[in-house]
């Protein structure tokens, strides 16, 4: 372990640069994973850590000294807290990040479910509805240009491990894919002729999802091929994106036979 | 109109202390609308504003300046925009916020549909709660010791006018109520004995979602006669808590018809 106290260290300015700048993270092509939580999921997932970096109250801790002595052989940090603090990725810091590199992602599959994403900003919706899809047993997602970072850490932390069980393909030409998409394309509109729940759902299936507001954009909508609305006997006519998504993607693991 | 442009004005420490702190919000009862959509939701609910704000740039809004005129005869004040982003709720100001009275709440009825939150801390998913539950026709909430303020302004933002159409009971005892409820409480639980849509839904129900983590509180969870698992066929074993609910309370809108 290597306790390092300096602000001009060159480690701690590197780290600093990934927490506070996105596009200098994205362009290292790394994700900072703060808490125990996960860094166990990408673990279970195969990824590989680079870099872990303790508190100096994290590193009291039973459960983080713990995770660190099964795990000897990652280069292992150690920060104030004042300095870890200023990694960190929630306001309440855990105690304990890991840096990694952005997973590789095969070729996006023509034929198999999928969630796409088409201008979704918020990061916490982001995230949640990557959740919710790896729970449904989809395994890849695409989002288009305008969605949240996936691998930024707030996206992260709503999915709470998700990215790591997806593919997920960012600035991804969602009606390109779906012109060429090999099951079907479906998209939750108002004016749908047919709910959701009378309207057969066979086959691989590609579930679109826009911002809130705005919705899907035009091109997009037309690309896919199938239209639903939700009822929604409260009188309202909307819900959160994520969850819309949910209501979706959870029929479809009814109908499949839970 | 009134211009005010010191920050000495007590109408302005007034909106600023309600604006930065909840408990002083609180204790008088009032909520802080920011953007038309919030005013809107409560002005086709029945209720009252108090008081108009402007900022100067959202008075030269048209759809702003046409609502106002619309509304004539509720107080208007018009703030400098740096003095306005001091009381907006939100970090991209919308130029109009409103002043208006908590909505009173009739006694909680034991015998129709309601939403229960054990522990639900953050406010954008106890805002979410509150939107899927009147997007899906229930009329009733109650909230335990320690969720989040339902009429915080992130809680009202995430519920986009759903406070509006509920009748929500704070600090509630959920175990009690639950003991006297003429219709089925229900749980979700990982280790119950049968799935979501195996289980007969029947009467009105009062479904009780907990914090994430730490789930329903034994006492409530106890309280409540009927638990349900959510199959999650992708292996994971968690759904963000307004993702659960919204599969559980769209499952029911499903089977009574859409």
């Amino acid at each position: 372990m290597k306790t390092i106290s300096s602000r001009d260290n060159p480690r701690f300015k590197r780290l600093r640069k990934w927490a506070t700048q996105h596009r200098a993270r994205r362009d290292d092509g790394v994700i900072l994973l703060d808490g125990l939580h996960l860094i166990e999921a990408l673990a279970a997932a195969g990824g590989e850590l680079q870099e872990l970096v303790l508190s100096e109250s994290g590193a009291g801790r039973p459960e983080i000294a713990a995770w660190v002595a099964a795990h000897a052989g990652i280069e292992l940090l150690q920060f104030p807290d004042a300095m870890f603090g200023e990694v960190a990725a929630t306001d309440t810091p855990s105690g304990i990040l890991a840096v990694a590199k952005v997973p590789p992602q095969p070729a996006p599959r023509a034929d198999v479910d999928c969630l796409l994403l088409d201008g979704v900003q918020d990061p916490g919706n982001v995230g949640t509805l990557l959740r919710t899809a790896a729970a449904a047993g989809v395994r890849q997602a695409l989002l288009g240009p305008g969605c949240a970072d996936a691998w930024a850490p707030k996206t992260l932390r709503a999915g709470q491990g998700a990215q790591f069980l997806l593919s997920i393909h960012e600035n991804a030409d969602l009606a390109g894919f779906l012109g060429g998409y090999r099951g079907t394309g479906v998209v939750t509109r108002l004016d749908a002729a047919r709910s959701l729940y009378e309207t057969p759902l066979d086959g691989p299936l590609a579930w679109v999802f826009g911002a809130e507001g705005q919705g899907v954009s035009a091109p997009v909508a037309q690309a896919a091929k199938l239209g639903v609305f939700i009822p929604m006997p409260g009188g309202t006519e909307s819900l959160n994106v994520a969850a819309a998504a949910a209501v979706c993607l959870f029929e479809v693991v009814r109908r499949r036979g839970g």
